[in-house]
């Protein structure tokens, strides 16, 4: 039988007890996919070739937001992260941005809501500085792409 | 010539003055669909009907993460909001849950980014959730539903 | 028919519209009780009479919690507050020190929650200075004496 | 001759250096009561046995509170918690429900303060989601219950 | 005579109530300067003529300290600011990087604490960017430039 | 060839992993000079020698802001500190207040940065105190004096 995570046989709230667990290397890679029109594409890749801010706004973004998703996801353990990491990866035909996060830690629990929550703040920080040049802007696609480090063994999306 | 929001001639990142706007009430809708399998959707369907707690704890991290949003986005403005509410549709054919958020505020400028905050932090917690069932849940479709209140006039997505 | 306050028709968390209330100045005043044992309550008048800390540390946290009352309780809104005033009042016959918090604003509603944040959080950091004294102190008594400025009228509590 | 915690030999605060402890499982248990008047007392349970939201905000509250513990209290440690759990037992003769909190780490210092912070929090939002019912709702009886896993040994309050 | 801000009569912390004081449009100036030796210097430098990242962190840094001073400096109000401005002047003859933060505000009492804490944070964030290459970085003359907007009239340093 | 922390070949922002380092115990002292004029200067020694608040303020708002590091430097790994100390020496010739910040946790990655942003903070406040009196205080000579426990051995500043 399927049992959610954070909720006890009655269906309420709660956290998982993680203190039996060891403390191992753990990481997680998440992706997200920004579509953009051609305008704001091009004012992206513009931007970006003369080595402007926006990117790195997000990149900032990203980092800083891995380091509180506790904050954020209510039932979420504390993680003090060893890093994180944000890539973007611009596809010029379909005007499309790729967001990709790598985040670790040495901890008793996993990190894939960490890099879920850095692409996803990032991506929403890329919204926020395209906004002006375009209203419709799409944020799609966020998954996991691959966690390791746990005593669940590694999982790799394999549909990506 | 487009421009981006919140960089400067050269690109760089800057906020915006909203100094000389008026206080109006502004309101901005948002949504965003949860990905799921067969059973992460009925187990979510099962939980919501027994008035299981999942639901309710994504619908309070996204209030909470509205409220949070100048924190999260680096050059956002600090709004104090009237209201952010949180639906969501779920959709037993596809599997699919949509959060719908509207944030509304009485303030020199719009709430859109508090709104698509609220989705994807909404979404993350359902996200968490279901995590222990469903390895591979996405998150897609993130985008602006409706905005009005400013002076650029009332924004409605035609193609939802 | 008696309504609670923050949840819908059926039961469910909402936040409440507060865009058509008036921005008005708001007081509210509470209290709370911390019930010491001798050593305990000697202990603190010794600081205080000696000019030491304990009450100047509760007394801030006592402050930054009422500024932090929104990410605390999930369904407050955000309010920028006029002032905080905290007091210390021991009775030497009772061993005991009460908290006494005043909050204002001017707000569109009212800021009981933050005068009852304010004594909650002054009066675990009293707990906090004194817990190697005494292990068994008891925070009770935490209460609303007094709210105005809003449509609902002046409340006052009869029973102090 | 008995000492403060938090304070030098002057009386001014101080952290205490938790660098030589040693880290250990550590478990502190705490309990408030939130005194309503019998319409808050049976609106609360009406939202309960319909399964509604009142008890879920304040335990989420109460949860996420206990994660905030160190930036509330000004001299307490950043601990990474590995649990927190909140329950509600209501009493029906005294219309009361007592919230008690069970709080773990593995860690260099003890987490009685976040018991006890998530209890506040939890019943300051019981308070919130019963103020329209019940202006004249009293928190009272806030207590460690039990405590254990530091040096300083068990300690089993005796007259809860 | 003179007084201290922040303490009542006998010495003690308190918030001042800015109830009764105007809403106005605020701005308040301030800059710090950064002691570099050549090496560390000419990386900036470097890092700033390729477009490198450096300064845009420690600006985004800087703008989001601004938005954050009232719960970094305990008495502050919350304001919500209208705009945070910070640049950055390098001196190629004394190796020295000058940061200069402008906050504006519409509110109630003035920003001068954001603009010294924005410069702070800039500073303390280039310093974090160059710690690798020199341990003995100054960070020094913390000063507000201007202010202007409150009752107390306008401030201009005249010694800068 | 000299290189730049946090930033990659390319001159961009990251973070760096800490995850191969060894836990020990780290220590940083920093200080920071705030510069007063003579009514400044004795109405704080005033406030001190009646044991009022202003430097306890400055100094609970110095410990509490070593905490936050993580939160105000964008690229700083969150470090759980084992303490915090803050001292504050007055210079009755220069009328100056030396404040100085002593940071030790047992992480993978040293504290400097959290003994200097206690200092900043700290000293801030002490301005938000005085600014009533001085409106042209100065905040100077921010700077490391000492670092040991890393990989990269001791480190003492010579010329303070």
């Amino acid at each position: 039988m399927t049992k959610l995570s954070h909720v006890d046989t009655t269906g309420k709230a709660k956290m998982v007890d993680v203190g039996s667990k060891d403390i191992t290397r753990r990481e997680a890679v998440a992706s997200v996919v920004v579509l953009l029109n051609e305008a704001a594409y091009h004012a992206t890749k513009e931007n970006t070739s003369k080595k402007g801010d926006v990117l790195t706004v997000a990149k900032l973004a990203g980092i800083q937001a891995a380091k509180k998703t506790s904050e954020l996801i209510p039932l979420c353990h504390q993680i003090a992260l060893d890093n994180v990491d944000i890539e973007f990866t611009p596809d010029a035909t379909k005007y499309t941005i790729t967001i990709t996060a790598t985040v670790v830690c040495s901890a008793r629990t996993g990190v894939e809501m960490e890099a879920l929550t850095a692409c996803s703040v990032a991506a929403l920080t890329v919204y926020d500085m395209l906004k002006a040049i375009q209203k419709d802007i799409v944020i799609t696609d966020l998954k996991l792409l691959k966690k390791k480090g746990g005593v669940s063994g590694e999982f790799t999306r394999t549909d990506t």
